[in-house]
């Protein structure tokens, strides 16, 4: 996975253990692209200070995703729940009663409830 | 819930954040039923020292669900799959074909990896 991409999902995942002022400034640079220079002047203060900020959040949020392993098991239960409504979708296929069809459609919406 | 039952519940889920000493008491006392004075035997400390670090890691453990709400989630995603399992059940108790059959249970399986 994209650098960009991790550390964006992670401040998604853990944002809240962060301090604000770290949240806001990873969400600054790696969701909404601002550059340092204009995430420096929106804050007032360096570029090397937003740097440092960005590398102390950056490394909680790895270190949480050590202990957690959070983004990991999204990730693997994304996959899981996509291959069962894959298969949903293949019994729909087929020749069921009305009863099975409405049983389906409510798993289907209980499983979309859990991503 | 029990507030013997929750702690134990958020030391599982929280627990690697917390200082190993913090884990291991929370979890002699709330799982292991040690009392206050076994644990303070065990660790060479003072039944208030125990106390103490119970306290502190309690809050602790009570301020990340504050912020994440994983054993909410958690809570709620497992009364939506024994939902899905039961419907599912209730599909399986109909006339189905074999293919249906086999798509049945592989679902089952990966409902249950959810877990």
């Amino acid at each position: 996975m994209e650098k960009n991409v991790k550390i964006s999902m992670l401040n998604e995942i853990y944002g809240k253990l962060l301090t604000t002022k770290q949240y806001e400034i990873i969400d600054n640079y790696y969701n909404q692209d601002l550059s340092l220079s204009e995430i420096a002047e929106n804050n007032q203060i360096t570029r090397q200070a937003v740097r440092d900020i960005l590398q102390k959040g950056e490394k909680k949020l790895l270190e949480y995703e050590t202990k957690l392993l959070l983004m990991k098991r999204m990730l693997q239960e994304e996959k899981t729940i996509k291959k069962v409504l894959e298969e949903i979708a293949q019994i729909q296929d087929n020749d069921i009663d009305k009863k099975t069809e409405q049983l389906l459609k409510n798993i289907t919406k209980e499983i979309r409830s859990l991503k």
